[in-house]
């Protein structure tokens, strides 16, 4: 039978160094937010795990039930007063009743989200392989600062780990830190819990103090070494900063390894839960956000923007491109300098070009809309034809009405189409015309007056304006 | 009493290494001159600076004379010759006669601006404290090249500067550099001054030698090691831009320290005078300039460019606006794609959307610009909704005239409205209209002809195209 | 007589690792692909190239077919099966047929171009001078990782080249590593080959085993050091990145040098064929491609994009400006959110400005178009100011037709010019006309109804629509 784990997740800290009225494990890197980073590191080796919270509580709790999968055991300990990382475990102790005491438990730091999933299993198998009661992960930092320090024998076997507020210069001098995640037994960690004291320069209760006792006690301690930047923490903004640059980092690289072609992955943005497909290509300054998922030999050029968007094989995104919430299909181009926003959907082989905003639409097949224009609450058949500086009157300052657009139609330049209305197939609507009313298939619909001509009219109006500077 | 202290700023270099026609002086990173720095610099511990001058001598003194506070004593002296530091530092004896021999001589590069205030006060009060004759700042370079080696006895004691062109293989070797920061007691510089010759391989009077005519004098040199970036000049554009550098990281930094969000620092600047409140969000490639001033919880999304702008708290600037010289109040939207400019006031609760360009216009709250608009010489009422298309024709090719939209307004989509042209408080003007005339209160406007259709005329006209096309 | 030298380059490589459906040797940095660069190295110093060429055979040759000089000799030699670059330089020995044994052979891998061209002289130049068979390029790596290490004796004499794989713990420790660049005699080649064998971990035949050969039959070793950089090799995609980023470095240093003010280098992305005057400054984030040229203080604000773009002195691009294909004059303004594409032509002192879109048109000097505009196949001539959201409607669904518009011409804005279309000279267009007949000189044109009011309309429309929205 395998050794139940359960995890223990340190988010009651007040974070106040980030000066923001936001709790710092609320805020996110790469659609993330820490205290989710946290939850899915915390729950690959257990489906139980407990969240003392203290800051923030209710906004950090709200935020985990919203996260969590059902299928995982949530519960919250609330640690009253923020007096030491061992008062905050141990505010968990009551969530831990009934649990057997040769439970393992992990701890671990709500801002630590940076540990790899692989390094988290090895670190179980080998804390059980070991026999270990208690099992530490370290890491090696040039500029430890203040990080605790690990204090070894000179057998190599660790004996305590010392804060750096504690710490004499010669500890001080020590690269081994600790990271904050730890494997211990439960009979061990409550008994350990009983006897840490506060006698330290913070007056705090530190779990860090978990190690000598357990020397003491004579319990085997096994330990592990990681990467640095697994074991990132935030404390700052510029930590956040710092965690953002290490997943963006991790992100973009696992993308070029399944091939995706970037011209500058240190400007290029990609969210966690985005998917690319070979062959992509992502010019510089990129942004890919939400549920985005690009097609095969898809092109985003420099400086776009696509949030929750779906493209499909073979379609440019040029420069400039603004997109939300929609869905493009296949061969198609989009952009320089277009909008498209709340769920629309183009279908394959579409073109739509600069400073075009397309809202809450469907174009068909063989749609183009080229030049200037906007397209909101509209339905446009296949193979139509959208001219420059068209509009869809689709408010009236109380409703949105819609705009139906047959197949085929051709929608003269600067044209007003004032909803509700309808242009049937192979309609043709003359450019600079206001359409109130229907328009049947077939038909050339015009709204204009005769184009009157004034003989040397600007000569005059230039001399009238001329005459009247004078004055 | 004090002991008097004056600044001596060697400001008459070539900079022929820059390639640019302007001095290298009045180059600017993110909203300060070089000569801007060194000026604030200088001025930190005195209020009499003079300016030893040679090359582009008016262009750099009328910017020190533009930026000089008015309680500043600032005299220039001409270098007539560029044949070294200890002539330039001559050519300002004679704006030093009168001045007490007693008196300390703050001297420095007026490339080098950045040298932290904090530094430079503790060296003048560890300079005065030590009773030192000559003080100098040092640094410690892994990559020392050109810079002067500080050459010290087997006691440690400061013995001499050694310019990189003069020195041994070993002298090279040396890390401690010289940074061109030094203090010195009047009557010393004078002495100094006249000793020093011009007998080494650049055939230069090097102000360095000052420290080696110390030494031979018995006088004490007090010195203080700054760290490298404080030393930083600027000698060929690579250096302006690792000068531009460092700025942006101290810049960023200190907001990132008030509780500022960044999405990604090394992407974003700021310049010196802008003024950001906590909670405020900046992401990736966002320029604030000039004296931009961001609220409470203000969201500047990726590639916005803000210059003079003054946003209230909570307001979202989206993606790719174009803001210069406004102001826009609190809660409102603005962007992507938005360009305001030319003293453009948008109160409280404002949206302004994709394409529309807002110049030397009011907008009161509550109204609303969504799409592609040109609003010029505009004063629009509260809660007026200006159409997709909408376009203020302000010129007529002679002069700029005044559009008045009145509260509660609707403009329809595509209109045009000829200024100067006044609309009523809640009238309703029609989609296309081209208005030229004065519009009352309540009432509707509509500039607009009878929509025809003729019937089968599409398909007549296909047939023609389709005809002379085989032709 | 000189000796001869031919280039060998070995472009057989799969590059499994890059998962890209592009043969590796075809992606590009900054508009120069792999192949590219390395036929300009190859024939650096001969006019003789053999290309050994096997995964994807026939678009690598097409390529350097393509963009070989005509004065260049060019040979392909098909390596059957991928087993080692003994192997490959084996299947161009059939091209070397008849080439003097004395002959020097230089061999490169095809996916090396950033060994700089001075280097590559210099080595051919101590080959020679030394009298080596064997000349050999290597360079050091704090990360030597699968570079193979260079085996020297107690004398410093070059021993053998082993394989990463191949190598002992001991000599992996070794920083000196090959580069894959190598000149040797072709009879000493010829009879390498013969001997190499596959008897080692990879069963591969390894050009590197030469150099054990060399040493064993006595022939004089010459060996050359390089920096790092210059032996970058792409295998995948993030090694393509790093080239990339090295190419940029190379690029925007040799401009700084030329006095070109780089706001941020990082992201700014000029490539090989763009030329650039001093004073020139570029914003962040800039990219200039293809045949870009910026004459003498153009400036370039962040974002922009150049694409073949010829452009005046004293102009500037304005932010977030789009260009392709086009020519811009002296003393012009562009942008920002201006788009110019199609061979458009912009003489002097032309302003356009933001959301226009100018394609294949000709504006002569001191033309404006200032506000949301398409001017598609339009010739305009001098002074002529273009209002606000005109629209040359230059496709009927057919084909494209020509608008001309003469000097001092001023249009209204939201006007639509109904192509083909003349507007004369000095003539006037009113604002929101349907122009569809040309329009003579000193003319006023407008096409237009009245003005209608429907008093209180405004206020019954709305008691109307709240009335309906209550029901």
């Amino acid at each position: 039978m395998p050794i139940q784990t359960l995890s223990v997740v340190l988010a009651a800290g007040a974070s106040s160094r980030m000066k923001s009225p936001t709790s710092k494990l609320l805020h996110s890197v790469l659609g993330r937010s820490l205290i989710h980073l946290a939850l899915d590191q915390a729950s690959a080796i257990t489906n139980s795990v407990i969240f003392v919270v203290g800051h923030q509580r209710e906004a950090v709790e709200a935020a985990v039930e919203k996260l969590a999968a059902p299928s995982l055991k949530i519960q919250f300990a609330l640690q009253e007063k923020l007096i030491g990382t061992a008062d905050a475990v141990k505010a968990a102790l009551k969530a831990l009743e009934g649990v057997d005491d040769q439970a393992d438990i992990f701890i671990m730091g709500a801002d630590s989200g940076l540990l790899l999933r692989e390094s988290l299993i090895q670190f179980k198998k080998n804390h059980e392989a070991s026999g270990a009661v208690l099992s530490v992960m370290t890491t090696v930092a040039s500029h430890p600062n203040s990080y605790g320090r690990i204090l070894r024998n000179s057998q190599g076997a660790m004996e305590a780990i010392i804060e750096a507020k504690d710490a004499t210069d010669a500890e001080l001098a020590i690269s081994e830190v600790n990271t904050g995640f730890y494997l211990v037994k439960l009979f061990a960690l409550k008994e350990a819990l009983s006897k840490i004291s506060n006698q330290n320069r913070s007056k705090e209760f530190y779990l860090t103090d978990m190690v000598s006792y357990a020397r003491q006690r004579g319990w085997l301690i096994y330990s592990q070494q990681i990467a640095l930047e697994e074991a990132a923490g935030v404390n700052t903004q510029a930590d956040l900063v710092a965690f953002g640059e290490i997943l963006q980092n991790r992100i973009n690289h696992k993308w070029m390894k399944e091939g995706v072609r970037f011209l500058d992955p240190r400007s290029t943005f990609i969210d966690f839960d985005v998917k690319i497909q070979a062959g992509v290509v992502l010019e510089s300054g990129v942004h890919l956000r939400g549920e985005t998922s690009l097609g095969e030999n898809v092109h985003v050029s420099a400086y776009s923007i696509l949030s929750n968007v779906d493209v499909g094989t073979n379609t440019r995104i040029e420069s400039f491109s603004h997109l939300k919430d929609c869905r493009i299909g296949k061969d198609s181009s989009v952009g320089p300098f277009a909008r498209i926003r709340g769920n629309a959907v183009l279908e394959n082989d579409v073109h739509v070009g600069n400073f075009v905003e397309i809202k809450k639409s469907h174009l068909h097949s063989g749609t183009k809309s080229g030049h200037l224009a906007y397209l909101g609450d509209a339905e446009i058949g296949r193979n139509s034809n959208i001219g420059a500086g068209t509009i869809t009157c689709n408010y009236d300052g109380f409703k949105k009405s819609q705009t139906t657009i047959g197949e085929n139609v051709f929608i003269g330049s600067n044209s007003s189409l004032v909803a509700p209305v309808k242009i049937g197939d192979n309609a043709i609507v003359g450019a600079g015309s206001v359409i109130t009313k229907d328009v049947e298939a077939e038909s050339l619909a015009v709204e204009r007056s005769d184009q009157r001509e004034i003989k040397e009219g600007a000569k005059k109006f230039r001399s009238r304006r001329e005459n009247s500077n004078k004055k």
